[in-house]
């Protein structure tokens, strides 16, 4: 295994400092991304220098992280997974279903290219595959995989991901087996423990066990693998997608390229409204990290917003038609029983979920269990077949703290668990959705109730949402709950930017909204004691006490925000190399008396060693003298 | 009792449709003070109208936030406190200390008026007063009073306040006793439990027993009585002061205001370099709310800046000049032991209070321990003598993730302790201030052991950040971290802006230092299920629902930056009555859907109800054809 760097900079994203570089696995095509930091030396008392090593982080940007790829979003980007999926001999290539006019909200093709002509819209001119499924009687999907005993490249590209390209660690861990890794157990009064170093087996293991899902559709084969359970580093979510009000595709790909550069592990496209299809096209296309949707909303646009008129088939269609573009999980509310449409008629807040309420007007409407219910094994094929995992939707889940942890939410959860073990069955990989707005003291319930219905399958929550009264600042009152419900065990979380129940986010709440969300996740780590987190704290705050701004900056998952805010105080380029800060001025400052209260220290001990030593020194002189007898006569 | 209004908008600081009004307590000059939030009308699917409650909120911002009063900085604001201080007949006017140009850092008179020339600065040329202090053998302390059985008119402001105007709620408070009060026990497995009501009597107490302190000095009477308990509402601090390097006076005081509109309830001057004295002078005169500082960073400013040059007279005449001036808490590092220097020079990021630093150098340049602590008894009896209330500092605190809960913090700690029981021996109210960054999962044994080692006196509490790598972003990496401290027990929270680490914060800072704080204490008061908390969520989250988008906007912490959000996607003034949202568009809405499937359910109960009524009606038809016998033969 060799660590091979590439040693440009990476300018598209201006992250100073920094470099792409690649771990390769056990084969060419298994490249491993990491941004690697490079640090400035420590220049100590004595004014000698002392190297400090560079740091390595999780890097979810892809080909834009890559200053030696030319990116253009109308070609796409590579299809890194394709040969792997290629060589396992279990799918095939087919025609496909046929895009049609209603996939985007027209009723026709004349309608469609007469709509379009006025708008900031083409569709995607980059290359068409032609779809792959399973071939009959094969299951495609991680899970099947791993239950077989097979390491999937997924795999192995995701043991060396998770350990933060700590090439030791790494080399550490593929010299044991399973039962030799030591855990730490920091997490563990919260059903989380972590391994000290994750390996191919172990990533394995937890696909198999239904503990991890690796979203990875085989029409998706530029996304870059990744792994969601609560063994292995907490993930984020930005939601993206274009409503009927506002938003363009043009927006939405770089909304997605946006998230991403900031840190984003995965992408949801919520899109509504025209031109469904086509956005996803783009979306897709573009995309290094897995996506999803919630595929009711494109089926509910084909019936012109009326959910008593969705049925079974056309949903089914929707189903299909997405994943042949390569959509990677899809929410899915199939816990939205009739029975438990009732308990929330009392709520504050009724049913805020979309797909929830969508599915209890028309379970009302017809009288009867969805077909997202009565047809979930069907479901499960579609599934199977190319590999989609589910996510499955909390469409009851609580929508202000009055409603947190009611009856609705916790039945809706009893049946994802019970549609669980239904997927399972069928080798679908399985991650269940949760709340929303819950206060502090409720939240442990969730992850502990989720955990036990659900048989550990990864959870995805929403937040949650710890008070109601902030709107405009729903980014901060979401990554309270996010961290704490992470560190319980929670393994993605889905972020909130500043604008919910507002507005439409624009580029800046995206920015908030990811960085509020990995802030959670990085504390989540931390508490976790997730091996390797806690380095770039120690890093940064090394950098910190000695004054190497630029590190300081470079280190921090927002360097140009923190560039910026250091620089409205003292803008003079000289700030950057003084050995004070802004707050304390040059006169007074706690870290520059700290560090000769260090050295006073240092003095001190090496005073007392020296009062030893000479001590030492005189014994043995006097026992020289008394004529070096080991015993002397009283 | 008497729940007097002021009827006319608040102007001031633009709230729409909010009022100030007041409840009186037992004396006419008791008037508590909140912010009334009028609402509209619920729209039934009848179309007819239901009016919804005015919701009242905690206001700390005084006189700023009451329409009908005239403020002018150079005036200073009312003396609310001044009879009752007076009435207690302890207290006794005398001519105090001469202000001296060195309190400003100044060599001279002459070197002062030069300097000043130039800046935009005058001295503040409203009211000054003759100080106040205790008449010989008297203790005038809030803690001496309450051990002693009385109820003083802070006490009852207090009481009142904390109930957050529910007149209902307090009225049936103050009809029974401390033993007739119910409890509830969310946060009891964290050591909080808090009253269903807050009376008089159950504010005295907890004062009498330490565990709660009323900051108010007595030379500081524009102060509206608050408390800092953990059985009380979670309170906020937000720091201000000017520099060496920028800021000037009238910035400061102009944040002071902009932190209590927002809603901080105390405020702590951490002026360094020129007119300390001043700068303080013109906050403490124009403050409804406990200012606190840390001499010692005056008293630095005194030997120009030469840590080692300190001595105790040049301390204690600071803290009686500023005692005199009205500061109504002091932080005092006396907990930096000579023997606890050294633990820290292994650490990461070694010693980063500023005035832990200083008495660190100060305690090695002289070999002995520190003033701060074989004074402590004679600051005791300077504390007492004017109500400033001691923050015992905790200079040893953790800079650094790597540096959390270890031996030299957990070793002042344990001196804090101690010396909390000497401070209260002499009458002394005492709050505990705590770090600073500390990952989630060593949150919980810093209020484990603050409350056991300092026997349950309040911990105050920088933080903590939950992570090191997110500078620009401290505000949320914090507000993580006092969430979930203010649940464990924490009574105060400090606030950190967005600028820690890289700047000094400028207004906007301050609003989002604030309003991340205001959450995270809102969120521990609605953990701890502090009694009224959650009517503001359930308000908010009512309107949210019934699409009330201007209740929605009024009700939140920051009206105007949630209307700003909402129109930046839908501007027009329609939009704010459309029963629609902004992420949805009109199409396709959640929230419509969820009425519909309301309607339903309560169309479907009704259904039920008739049915059994009908059935019920045909059975007692039956009854009556059978010839209405009780029993039939069989």
């Amino acid at each position: 295994m060799s660590d091979k760097n590439t040693t440009k900079d990476n300018s598209n994203f201006h992250f100073a400092n920094s470099q792409r570089v690649y771990v390769e696995g056990s084969r060419p095509d298994l490249r491993v991304p990491f941004r690697e930091i490079r640090l400035n030396p420590t220049r100590t008392i004595n004014n000698t220098l002392e190297e400090n090593p560079p740091v390595r982080v999780y890097d979810a940007s892809g080909a834009y992280g890559d200053p030696t790829i030319q990116c253009n979003s109308t070609d796409g980007v590579a299809a890194l997974r394709r040969q792997w999926i290629i060589e396992r001999g279990d799918v095939e290539e087919y025609t496909g279903r046929e895009i049609l006019p209603q996939d985007d909200g027209y009723l026709t093709a004349g309608a469609r290219e007469y709509a379009r002509k006025n708008e900031r819209f083409e569709a995607f001119p980059g290359l068409r595959r032609l779809p792959l499924r399973a071939k009959a009687g094969q299951a495609v999907t991680q899970i099947a995989y791993a239950r077989r005993g097979i390491i999937t490249p997924e795999m192995e590209f995701i043991a060396i991901r998770e350990n933060l390209g700590r090439q030791a660690a790494f080399e550490a861990a593929t010299n044991g087996d399973r039962s030799a890794l030591t855990f730490q157990h920091r997490g563990e009064a919260f059903g989380a423990s972590v391994p000290q170093f994750v390996t191919p087996e172990f990533v394995r293991d937890e696909v198999a066990r239904g503990r991890a899902i690796i979203p990875a559709n085989i029409n998706h084969p530029e996304t870059e693998p990744m792994i969601i359970g609560r063994n292995f580093l907490v993930k984020i979510n930005a939601n993206i997608g274009n409503s009927a009000v506002a938003s363009s595709i043009e927006e939405e790909v770089e909304k997605m390229r946006w998230s991403i550069q900031w840190g984003a592990d995965t992408v949801m496209d919520l899109s509504t409204g025209k031109n469904i299809h086509e956005t996803r096209e783009w979306i897709i296309r573009n995309a290094p990290v897995p996506i999803g949707t919630v595929p009711i909303y494109q089926a509910l646009e084909k019936v012109n917003g009326k959910a008593e008129d969705l049925t079974w088939e056309i949903y089914r269609d929707t189903l299909i038609e997405q994943a042949e573009q390569g959509v990677d999980y899809f929410t899915i509310h199939a816990g939205v029983l009739l029975r438990y449409i009732p308990m929330t008629a009392k709520r504050t807040t009724g049913i805020v979920s979309r797909g929830g309420s969508i599915m209890a007007k028309w379970c009302l409407a017809h009288h009867q269990e969805s077909f997202l219910y009565t047809h979930f094994r069907e479901i499960c094929d579609i599934m199977r077949a190319y590999d989609v995992s589910f996510s499955l939707g909390d469409g009851l889940r609580p929508g202000s703290i009055a409603d947190a942890n009611d009856e609705a939410q916790f039945a809706e959860l009893d049946t994802l668990g019970e549609l669980t073990k239904i997927a399972w069955e069928r080798d679908c990989q399985v991650m269940i959705e949760g709340p929303g707005h819950v206060p502090l003291h409720l939240i442990k319930e969730n992850v502990d109730r989720q955990l036990a219905v659900c048989h550990e399958a990864p959870f995805y929550t929403l937040g949650p949402l710890v008070t109601d009264i902030a709107p405009g600042y729903d980014h901060i009152t979401s990554a309270i709950g996010a961290a704490m419900i992470g560190w319980f065990g929670t393994a993605m979380l889905c972020y909130v930017t500043p604008k919910e129940h507002l507005g439409l986010p624009n580029k800046q709440d995206v920015r908030d909204g990811v960085i509020a969300y990995k802030i959670a996740a990085h504390a989540a780590d931390l508490a976790k004691g997730h091996p390797g987190a806690q380095l770039q704290d120690n890093a940064l705050s090394k950098a910190r006490f000695e004054f190497r701004w630029e590190d300081q900056f470079n280190l921090a998952l927002d360097p140009q925000l923190a560039l910026e805010y250091h620089d409205e105080t003292l803008p003079q380029e000289g700030a950057k190399l003084a050995h004070f800060c802004s707050m304390c001025g040059p006169h007074f400052c706690s870290m520059k008396i700290t560090q000769e209260v260090r050295e006073y220290a240092a003095q001190k001990e090496l005073d007392e060693q020296q009062a030893i030593a000479a001590g030492l020194q005189e014994k043995s002189e006097q026992f020289v003298q008394l004529g070096a007898q080991i015993y002397t006569k009283a």
